[in-house]
């Protein structure tokens, strides 16, 4: 199938290496008629952009998109959208001596079993490269979810053992732009900062969580059995790299609960359907149900290190790699765009799949 | 896309209700040739059968399947498996007085928002008597990785706070179904069987977790970028009822490790490539490596309890209720099977699509 | 993929051998809250049933249908429905001695070749007896058009020599059911039976056309490029079997026209938007215009003749057969609900598509 | 659903419109370690090129590509190859007239019904542009098939009364290239031009036929019942512009024959099993033979006329037009490779997924 195709009626199929001609996407399925707001997109990679602070790869990319079609007068035209994004800072040279390595943790030996060929160069299409087109995908799904009122809003909860541990309900989310870290709590991300520096300095990596909340999201979106707003929701951040995690709502600590503390008892506010608590998460039987949804994912530390590693090579021969690529010591900062994109581009696809329903 | 569909060559689609006529479904893609061992399917099916043990439900289904096509002397045709398996033991009349109820932490709501109607008997298709088909699925799925010598196992490993600590290459997997809670530790299991008693007792239920694991994946299986082998196992999980959260490999605790302790390092075994550690879980962007392929699912408590709670009718007035349904205290001993057979019908697909590769 | 559903929103999955237990299929994404209309399910199976009249097989199949699922108390419940016909008069011992022939212009050669198995009972999957549940899924479709006031309706064309000249415009369609060919030209109508009895004394069968009409289709259903209305609707009908060709609006007879001829002019008829002429057939540019869709399917003889036939069998020898098993003489009468069932799918699947466009 | 999307395991997504930055697509599901031969990708363009002769427009697009991905030191990688090309010779001024006028039998109307917005120039995305993206992915899918020996070769069989009567075994098939027309029968190729010349000088425009071949088929490619080879192939061929029909094999001859004169009985010949005949098309039952597959299609004369014609605008106001727009007198000589090319993508489609079938 490829594996490159992401979503149902709103998608996405994107291409690219790391260090080929370009990246970019085609979304099919955006309905007609949507004012695109290009420096809305561009802010979106911004976000995610390579060299934005200190604690990122020092690889720089100004990463400017060049739509190609699809759009007329500054509106949707129904058609697929596609888009491009030239890679311009490529070091390939860095790589040339690990054209034959398979680096621990990485994709190299993967590719190389499961096609027998490999753009070694960066990784290829391993990359997290190519999450900038989830993530200008992702805006365009942000517009369709703005029209309904439907916010998508994520933030760094974890890094090594710093931990944000107040519930998603408890900071305030406005700061969360406001340190590189993109965490909402600002002694939080301090102490955030300085693991990274500190891991950085000893060109090492290390991991985190997300945590990401889809406010305004109107009861009634999933589809029953296979494809629960749920199941969706984790496949989409499972898809992207470095994601070992994935829970919503009360998540892995349901498994201690019991069902009558578990259970969010529903009344009425005004009219308006609400359950007291929501350990739920927003989703019942793989359908909203109009309260928050809440989800965490957590993110490995990226394989890419500076340091001393045992690996083979394709001859399968033992060998020492030092690796001198440039990498993020912590990807969970620029992750954040990333991990929204993926949930608005989910919930715009089953925002229109809902109005199949009756 | 109605949702009832899983899978890419290796399909099944399922319908029925709680207490309609039949649940079952159909498997498209089911390669020709097969033998389909009847006994092995429905020893499947006594696994998750309700009524097996003094934990589970004491609705007693025998759960036995009619085939219906697609098999011709014992062997697959190539053509749609279709199978039934009739509801018998249905006490649709528990259910009267709940007919316009939305009951906590259920699907009632949802289902009625997103369709306007359902089917309020037995929870109707929201209820866990699906994934009867599911079992079925896995089970010839687990027929075609045989033939590949790939195995599907998984255990409880944790109710409410009794966790199963060892890592799962530690416990003697066989003794797993030596006990009614099907978990490989035998001092640990008598210590879930009695929380879950406990709980019963009190009219209540209780969380847990699973633990997967297969084996003799070949490297190469897994499609990159949007349908990564951990993105189609986790959307897989999260689609069983009941299922809150996924992780696999270091999952999370992977958030709080360094690049340098989590990276997987290669080297050779009597030319088998193989990892030192296996913190990747057997995926390496998005394919197998060849490890062992294993992960965690985090279970909710079951929402049937027979106690009092508030919750809301049709008309938003607030009623209290209080259950008279047959329901499990704990879901994760019958869920063993469910997530087997998810697991086995995303690596045969996977199998399948990977023929496609070179 | 299997092959064996159809549809993007509206889904059949079909499955069933010609003497296996059962037909039927699940539908999935049939909207919620349809009043299922059973008699007229029930009306337009009879119309498709064997041993209707003197011109049909004399395989006597009642064909009474089965629900299983999605159905509540006379409405869809938004979850899949799933149907089955059981197989009753399967006189499989007609087909002992075909076991190792492949006989001329069926499929038991090509599905040999493809599965290495196959069941040769009645020609096993490749049996148009799989089109009853096309032709339950047709129905259900139907009532979702009716809500929307659009009518498919279908009559033989030609059957051997016999043609009925007149455009679709012309004859009275009320009468198509009044004679057993369902032609609505009664004259001609007697012709074709006459065809069709001689041709069965032979042992023999003949070929014939089917002109289909879809009315009040409104303005907007198709998808650009590759899902044209034109191209889904060709696919639909393609799919049946013996169908050896498909025209819509002007249809072949284009290929002689200039654009000054062919050119359908607009004009505005109280406000509606009309074309002068319709060589367009109701479609441009793969989306319907408001004006009525025509199209024509040409039907090959059928394959099952009671005349001596050279060929061979499963160890590449030659052999001499002369089957015994009942047929029809010509397809056509029958196949008028088919053709309908396909098209009504088509068109339902996109007018729920339609609803994601704005 | 989009509809930009076509095939199964080798898929292209397209985009582009007529007039718009640029056309293209993205190939996914191309097997790892194909050699790609550019320049008989580029050769392939340059037979669909408009301007290439006096019989076709006169817009002048030298079409040459860029790749953007999935191909490294001159080999596929198995990951997305994407495409573009530029659109150079646009006089979209020719359209200003136009922007408010739906031209007669053209897309203008149904897009502005469908979407509410459409770009006017050119035809936008209904423009015949887009299967530039076409002829790329089917020149790709060429390769692929010509590593098992399978041959795709179409002609032009018929412009307006032009007919070459001959069976398709008949003419020297390596003519076909040698006269603009793409007719292999030297004689009625002049016919064919001198009509299309005189068309040309009239402003007018005229229909036509092709025929296509596909040799060296394997036995066993197709799908039983919906996807059977022949009804994806007509849906491949009814998605191309202008298209108005199909028929493969006996095709709508065959409604006037007898079962005893189509069947196609079957011998050996050397070990290899053939039929006699091949009425059949090459397919039974939906699933190749392993005979030449062939099938006629039918196209309409271009819409586009240099002629008065009476249509409306949007504001359902009577207008008379007369388009200056540059146009092909007739489509059939730059079809050729159209259809060529979604032969060749279904059958690299089928072909991939014949390996999951046992």
């Amino acid at each position: 199938m490829g594996g490159n195709t992401f979503g149902n009626i709103y998608k996405l199929t994107s291409f690219g290496e790391s260090h080929g001609a370009a990246v970019g996407g085609i979304i099919d399925g955006c309905p007609a008629g949507l004012s695109i707001d290009m420096d809305f997109i561009q802010n979106e990679l911004d976000r995610r952009r390579p060299g934005q602070s200190d604690i990122t790869t020092s690889r720089s990319e100004k990463d400017s998109i060049e739509f190609l079609s699809g759009i007329y007068d500054g509106k949707s035209l129904g058609t697929p959208i596609a888009f491009i994004i030239r890679n311009k800072d490529t070091r390939s040279s860095d790589y040339d001596n690990l054209k034959d390595i398979f680096r621990p943790s990485h994709a190299d030996y993967t590719y190389q079993k499961k096609y027998g060929i490999r753009d070694h160069r960066g990784g290829g299409r391993s990359s997290a490269r190519e999450t900038v087109a989830r993530v200008v995908a992702g805006a365009i799904a942000k517009l369709i979810l703005a029209k309904d009122n439907i916010e998508v809003i994520a933030y760094v909860s974890q890094v090594g053992d710093v931990i944000l541990e107040k519930h998603y309900t408890k900071p305030d989310l406005s700061n969360i732009e406001n340190n590189i870290v993109r965490c909402p709590d600002q002694n939080v991300a301090e102490q955030m900062v300085k693991i990274i520096e500190e891991v950085k300095k000893q060109g090492d990596s290390i991991g985190g969580t997300i945590t990401c909340i889809a406010k305004n999201v109107p009861a009634g979106l999933g589809e029953p059995v296979f494809d629960k707003l749920q199941a969706e929701l984790g496949k989409a951040i499972l898809s992207i790299n470095a994601v070992k995690g994935f829970e919503y709502g009360s998540g892995f600590s349901a498994a201690q609960m019991k069902g009558s503390e578990h259970n969010d008892e529903f009344f009425t506010d005004n009219d308006r359907v609400r359950t007291k608590t929501n350990h739920s998460g927003g989703i019942q039987g793989g359908i909203s149900n109009g309260e928050d949804i809440y989800f965490r994912a957590a993110f490995k530390p990226v394989a890419t290190i500076n340091k001393e590693q045992n690996t083979i090579n394709s001859q399968n021969q033992e060998v020492v790699i030092k690796p001198e690529g440039r990498h993020d010591p912590c990807v969970v900062p620029r992750a954040v765009p990333i991990v929204e994109a993926m949930t608005a581009m989910v919930l715009a696809d089953y925002l229109l799949l809902r109005r199949c329903d009756i």
